[in-house]
This record gives structure tokens, sequence and C-alpha cells, in this order.
């Protein structure tokens, strides 16, 4: 399986993230990637490449150019108006807030493109954002190409809580949204992404809600109880044209493998059922058992096996599959169990 | 003028603020009523009374019972959770998330119940908001019952950002829409809420948008440069039963003293057209020039003047006022700049 790969990831290496009230280091880090490519390599997975340049079009097929000028000049704006830390929003507009109107100040800006606080946005923060979109964008290049059943976007930041015109969840750019849509626009007719890491993919449910041309199935902690806690309900069914197209399992506190696999399966048979042209895997690891901010109970051989399952389904109807890497945070095993799904596919 | 005071403010005393990407000590601190107090005392403003207690029946005639439950709780349900600072929310329900379940997690309900996340909840808070609400009702209650022509609630924390169910820019309770629904339940038919504080009072518009028994001004800062940056337009003139009723004034940075009463002139004009039977004001001091978190011009003189204007506008048509502390950061000056208006108030 090929793997694409950009070190301009490490651009993105925030210094401060809001949790439990105060300032840690985040989670989402460089070592993220770096661990996960060293698994790739020692495992033999096959050949890495670099992304190639796809400049801003393909990004702007899914989010909201006034929202991408932000995220480029966010930094500097920030500095220019005296943010002393790095740049987190400070108020937003929910309910009791109109929101209509885009503020002037950064500090504005801030609360009205975010969707989370815990998120800074630090120097360096929108080119990993970009090289990142190009990272899958060329992983989509390559199979649509029709060179394999199957390729790896080692991309970081990760993408899936990032909306059409909000960033958060250590998102920024809907890496899993802009690939399904390049695959759209390159001639695919009706594709799938299937979200398997521990959050809900709020921003890819989000953008291709009013669509029938875009499935979207998520297994996920319950929003009830885990971020991003306002998306995710199993009756979030679609919308308009796309109401039938919108699958969520949210899943409760100590889920282990036997009940995620049901759901998985489940997910599969619709995704099947919907007869997609590609597969777009949004491939988060945090479900393991010792991830330290989510509540699933999976184990490294559990990676191996749903791998297999999601290539045994696949490969039945000959539809390729692009995996996407999204979150992950228990750094020593991430690179473990991401190359087990990756490896239980291959072998299937 | 009467002043009531309760000690109680001192035990909202957070050690955090969320202020340019760093925390910071909060600048809605104890100090600021201590000093008001000595001021009060040091020009013999009047008596200075203890608040009696209300209960909770006057709090949920504007707020939401389960946000007044969440405030009650939330403390202890944080430390149960583990967090290990003051409780900050980190994700909340905008425009690309649908907000309508409340989630079971104190995460969760944090970003389901703010509107800022400045503001840290912290041991002691919900005590010291409760107390603040019964000083502004003992203040109301003694105007109401025909004890002089202006009362001053020296509350704290501040209440005018705090919407029927959401708290944020260091307020929790709307302690000026309290005092104005209790005055509408002892028989006040119609009233006006002046918002003088530099920032726009957002909760009490949002309480009051649908209603016309109660009309609602504010002076501010342009939400296009200044917090709370998504309410306060010119063009928010109420809705349904209440278009007509709400009226706001947002000014830009650098607006000095000439400017500025030229709006109150024309929100006096305004007010003494409604007729109201009692007039509230939100007593914010942060339009003065020094104010480290705010952008007008006034000067200590101002505030003198500007209260005489209030006072003849009022005393002319005999309407009460009861003066309800909300925000104002120059610390060393707040007792000046406050009661100047209260003494401009009773000298016109």
């Amino acid at each position: 399986m090929l793997t694409v790969y950009s070190e301009k990831h490490r651009l993105r290496d925030a210094k401060t993230e809001l949790h439990g009230g105060t300032f840690v280091r985040p989670f989402e880090c460089p070592e993220r990637a770096e661990i996960v490519l060293a698994r790739v390599r020692q495992e033999g997975l096959g050949e890495v490449i670099a992304p190639r340049d796809f400049g801003l079009a393909p990004v702007l097929k899914v989010h909201d150019p006034d929202f991408v000028r932000f995220l480029e000049n966010c930094w500097e704006d920030w500095v220019a108006a005296g943010g002393e830390g790095e740049a987190l929003p400070n108020v937003w507009p929910t309910r009791a807030m109109n929101g209509k109107r885009i503020p002037r100040s950064i500090d504005g800006k801030l609360g009205y493109y975010a969707l989370a606080g815990e998120t800074s946005i630090s120097d360096g923060t929108w080119e990993a954002a970009r090289a990142g979109a190009d990272v899958v964008l060329t992983a989509a290049e390559h199979l649509l190409s029709g060179q394999g059943q199957s390729a790896f976007a080692l991309s970081r930041p990760p993408g899936h809580h990032a909306a059409a015109d909000q960033y958060g969840g250590y998102c920024f750019l809907n890496n899993a949204a802009i690939a399904a849509q390049f695959a759209r626009d390159k001639g695919v007719e009706r594709l799938a992404v299937l979200d398997v890491d521990f959050h809900h993919g709020n921003g890819t449910q989000n953008i291709f809600y009013r669509r029938d041309d875009v499935f979207f199935a998520s297994l996920h902690g319950d929003p009830m109880d885990a971020f991003p806690h306002f998306l995710g309900h199993a009756d979030e069914l679609g919308e308009d044209a796309g109401e039938g197209f919108n699958l969520n399992f949210p899943l409760p506190p100590g889920t282990d493998y036997s009940r995620w696999r049901d759901a998985l399966d489940e997910a599969l048979a619709r995704i099947v059922a919907f007869k997609p042209g590609l597969l777009v895997v949004s491939l988060g690891v945090d479900t393991f058992e010792q991830d330290p901010i989510s509540f699933f109970k999976l184990k490294s051989d559990d990676f191996a096996d749903y791998g297999a399952r999601i290539g045994t389904a696949m490969k039945a109807v000959s539809v390729p599959a692009l995996f996407v890497m999204e979150g992950g945070y228990a750094v020593s095993e991430i690179g473990i169990n991401t190359v087990n799904v990756l490896i239980g596919f291959e072998g299937a």
C-alpha cells in the first residue's frame, strides 16, 4: 500500500491546549505522524512518497473562502493585535447571540470560525494544514489513476472535526472531505466515508449532510458523554436530498471490540448496499484501550481484525479504499495500531 | 442614595481568565466592589445595607431552571470529573453543530451553557452570583416601596452578559433583568433598562427582545471590534411584540465623551417617550479612558456629567432609577467613576 507523507506536518507544533481548565502540551503532536511513519517502514507496508502541490482549488470545493482566508492570516492578525499566547477564541455565537455578521477583530473572528476551544492556532498551523490536504489529494489521485486498491494518506493535523467554515478538535481543513469531493469531481459518482475515529466526524457529516452522493457512517463515543458533544446522535440521518445517507453509531463508555465490531459490520453492510465507487476511511486509532482522552476498549490485535473486515467487504465489491489519518493519542502505540489496520486490510 | 452590598461577592474570586491566549488573574476581581464601597462611604452617598434572601423564585422568572441547576452544581461536577484547573468550556454548539440536546458530561454542559470562554467557574461562584441577585432585588424592593427616587445595587459578579440560559463575560445571573422582572411582577407596568457599560448588554437584550413592556437601550463598543462581538448592532430593534423596543448605539474605537453624550441624550429621550415606571441602569464604568480592556475615552468628570443628565431626564418625569453595578476594570478609579455617576444623578 502506498503511503503519502509530508514533513511539513511538523509545522503544526502548538504549545498550548486548553484541557481540564489548564494548559497542556497538545495531545495532537508531531511525534504522532513520525511514529506512524516509522511503523509503516518497519512493517514494509510499501512505498512512501511526498505529496504534490494541488493549490487551493480542491480545498475551496469544500471550505468557505472567507474561512480559508481566516486560517491563512490568523497567526499574523493575532500577533498584530497583541495576542501574547497562541490564538484561542473566547466568545462565540451560540443561541443567545445572532452571529450573522463576521466581526472585524481577530478575537471576534476566532469565535466565529471556531467550534471548539482546546485547539490553539500557532505559527505554521496553516502551512501544515495545507500540506495535509495535499497529502490526501496525492493519495486520492494515485488511487483514481487505478494504481492499486488502497492508499494511506499519513496527514497531520487531522481533519474530520473541521466543517465548511469552522475549525476545532485539532482540525483545520477536512482532509477526508477534500479527498471525497476531489474524487467526485474526477468522476466517481458515489462514494462513502467511514469514520472509525473515537470521536464523531462532525465536520464531515456537516459537509455532506444534504447530499445523496456521499454516504457518511461514523462509529464513535456517544456525544452525550464525548467530544464533540453536539453532533453524532443516532437520529441524525441526513436532510433534504441527503436524508438516509448519514449513519451514526454513538457508543457508550467502556465499549469493547465485540460491540464495536457489530456496529462496524452494520456500517459496512450499509456502505456495500450504497454501491460506492470509492471508500474514504477516516482512520483514528483513539478507540484504543489506553488512549488518554477516549473511552473505548479496543486492543492492538482488534485493529488488524477490523482492517481485515473492511478489506473483505470492499474487495468483494471491488471498491478501492483511501485511508486518511485522523486521531489517536496513545502515542507509543499509534504506529502499531494504525499499521495493524492497514496490514489487516491488505491481507484480507 | 441607598446602597445595597453583600460581602458574599468575595466568594467569586476566580484565579484564571483566558486572555490573549494565556491565563491571567481575572480583571473582574473582588477589589472592584471593595473600592466602590469605600468610595460610597468616603463621599457619604448614604446608608449601606445588606441584602435579604429572596430565594430562587425571582431568579427563575428570568433564567431557565436547568441553567440555574447547572450553575449551582457546576463546580462539584467539574471536580468530580477530574478537572484540574477552574471550569472552562472547550466545545460549543455553533452553526455546524445542532446543539438541541444538552450533553450529560460536565465538559459538554459547560459548552452548552457558555457564550464566552474567558470566564472560569470556580468554587464559590454560585454563592456569590446568588447573593448578587439578592443585592439587586433588595435595592429594587426598597425603591418599589416608595423610599427614595434612586438606589444603588453594588452587586458583583456583574450580570448583563448572562442570557436566560447562558453565562459568560464575567456574568452568571443577569442582575438587571432579574430586578426589572421583579419590578414588573410587583406591578410596574413598563420599565426601561439603560446599559452604559462599555460592552453591549447582550444578555439583557436577549431576555427582553420579544417584549414591549421592557425598553432596552445600550451604548457600547461596536461588536465588530469589541466583546461580545455577536450582538449589539444598530439594526437589532426587537422582534415580535418587542419590535421597536430595543435600541443599540454601537460606537467606534476612540469614542470620546461628546459623541457618547449625544448617544446618551438620544437614548434618554427615547426612554422618556416610552413612559417607564422605573429605570434600571446597568452601570459599567469601563467607558473610562484608562480601562485596560475597552476603547472609549471618558474622563472621571464625564461620569458626574452623565449621572446628572440621567438624573435631570428621569426627575422631570418622576421616574425612579435603580443603578446596578456591571463592569469597570481600571480598578484604582472604579470607585471615583462609579460614585461620580451616582452623585451626579443625586445632584441633578
